[in-house]
């Protein structure tokens, strides 16, 4: 397992991440497969989009199945039928976003399940451990995302405490085909950002993900946190901001050197009606496309696209059948993984700033 | 569009049912798509499955999406993405068990829409147009459903409107494609069955149709039923027993010569955990399953059962994900469509009786 720098072209890098489950190559969209599925999906559906990683959210696999399941089963891939390879969070965000009554401590957080209220215990030694029987092939260390806005105080304090806990995390021995990233916090403090960053990138770590963006904050806050940390992380390591985002967002964070996403965006907003195309989101479900047997998005070549209508998806959506919210699905994931696949092509050929430009062009034409 | 009975092994029966959107060999089991898609599936997921025809319900697809919008986009298989074969109900069954208000009139129904309380009409003439404008290959003439249990006077009342409303059916021409099939009714009375049957075959439709069976009564009312209206009606033609069943009521109606059926079950009960398998039926939610990383079911060759275990689909079941009951959908379609296959081979090979015999001793193996 190891990242590769191939080329940049301006800030924008083309990668490939090796792991014993396959070749990731970057910049890489990862869908995200909370409990175990991208949601509507199964894995031949995955396969046929030809995602290259998921994601697995480790407080929800802890909560259930659990891990004496998964042990059972062998690891992760084994449970949930998936061969290519796997990235699993901390757990930090959702304790810290889902369960109930939790108390910070010096070793971890305290929280109560937030689906029978179990008392649970969860500290970077325990997300090591259950990150190592989930097998997965990224492991992130357990963070506490500073939540926005936080004054300077409360954001230093807290990276305080995700420092401590990643040289905690970075003791644990992982199985050898695991890599550990580290996550950089620091809220939106130009200092407090480069430190975290440069205490990361000393720890020489495989990996290194941006953290605590996309909380509620500005998106030009968001890309000026980019445009701090990443000239001072490695430039062989790979870089991955978690949570992000949009599809302009990702052209943007392309633009400034990050070779990693994953984001619910396209899966969520996928079965409220909301598909991304190339000349914007548009909403499905409005009245205008009653009668529109066009496909969701022209010059999308997926199967939905090809096959069935925008007028046909609305009456699925409007009628609650489940088909709808996973055509949508289907489609919005096609989206996100092709503008990966375009980025890397630009990339590739030295074009990346035309491509950049071109796309924000096109992608506001339909807008409003 | 024909149909052609090439053999009999006792009553079970081999034919081929000839459309203008392929050919159906039967007995069939054919997939409901209530509001034109199988609840989970999508039409590449029918492909795959292989599965001959699918059934469409005239009552909800004429309130969503409505006519125009379906003629619009040319007939139903354009608008839901669907090539081969397709049944349209009359919209007589959904009238009686869905709508809201309705009054019984001469030449129809008046109903309030069960979405809006909207005040419609249909009547044969009615049903007649909407399945036309639908374009199916077999549309169905609108009939009473007469409900059970019934005295033998208001089975007798309702034969006689369905009569009234059966020869109405008949003289609307439809399109050159669509083949018109009767539904034979009287409820669970000899005489009056018998005379439906009978009055059917001198009006020498295309197709013949059982209804009024599989709503509440015994199972043995329903195979008596079957015994007493299958040899009144002509050799020749198609004969479809409506909503029956589940797989061992299959088998039995094929051993008295049944060629057609459709089932909400298989679908139905896959999004409430219950698959159907070479030993019977089985609650998969059940926590016995938690971790069997066994197959659903051990001889079958789906998708689901090669790739996924009973755990994960349970997991998955559990955490309420819309991948869980897809997964439980396409199994449970893959047991029906196969054992109509097999029930084929079967007859073909003259040893029908035979795999009655096994289908049944096995089935019965894991039940209770
Ligand atoms: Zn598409
Ligand atoms: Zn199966």
């Amino acid at each position: 397992m190891s990242f590769t720098l191939h080329k940049k072209d301006g800030e924008a890098r083309l990668g490939t991440l090796r792991t014993s489950h396959g070749d990731v190559p970057t910049p890489i969209f990862m869908p995200v497969g909370t409990v175990g599925s991208v949601k509507t999906m199964d894995s031949e559906d995955m396969l046929e989009l030809d995602a290259k990683i998921i994601l697995g959210n480790t407080y929800h696999l802890y909560l259930r199945p659990g891990l004496p399941i998964i042990d059972e089963a062998g690891d992760l891939h084994n449970f949930i039928n998936w061969d290519r390879p796997i990235l699993t969070d901390s757990g930090g965000y959702q304790v810290f976003s889902l369960a109930k009554l939790r108390k910070l401590k010096y070793d971890g957080v305290e929280f109560r399940s937030h689906i029978d209220g179990e008392k649970i215990f969860i500290g970077p030694k325990e997300s090591m451990n259950i990150q190592k029987s989930l097998g997965s092939d990224i492991v992130m260390i357990f963070d506490e995302c500073t939540p926005y806005p936080a004054t300077y105080d409360q954001a230093k304090e807290s990276l305080e405490i995700t420092q401590r806990w990643g040289d905690e995390c970075a003791k644990v021995e992982l199985h050898p085909h695991q890599m550990l990233f580290g996550i950089v916090q620091g809220s939106t403090f130009q200092d407090l950002r480069i430190e975290s960053a440069r205490y990361l990138a000393d720890m020489n770590l495989p990996g290194y993900a941006i953290g605590g963006l996309s909380v509620g904050e500005p998106e030009e806050e968001m890309l000026k946190t980019l445009d701090w940390v990443l000239p001072v992380l490695p430039e062989d390591k790979p870089r991955y901001l978690m949570g992000v985002g949009t599809p302009p967002q990702l052209v943007e964070a392309v633009a400034r050197g990050v070779d990693m996403f994953d984001c619910v965006l396209p899966t969520r907003v996928a079965r409220h009606g909301s598909a991304y195309t190339s000349s914007g989101q548009i909403q499905i479900k409005a009245s205008k496309w009653r009668n529109d047997f066009g496909p969701i998005d022209d010059e999308c070549d997926c199967k939905v696209c090809t096959g069935y209508s925008r007028a046909y998806v609305r009456h699925l959506l409007s009628t609650n059948e489940f088909t709808g919210m996973r055509l949508m699905t289907y489609h919005n994931l096609h989206f996100y993984l092709r503008l990966m696949e375009r980025i890397r092509l630009a990339i590739s050929e030295d074009r990346f700033e035309e491509f950049r430009i071109d796309f924000h062009a096109r992608y506001q034409r339909g807008q409003g």
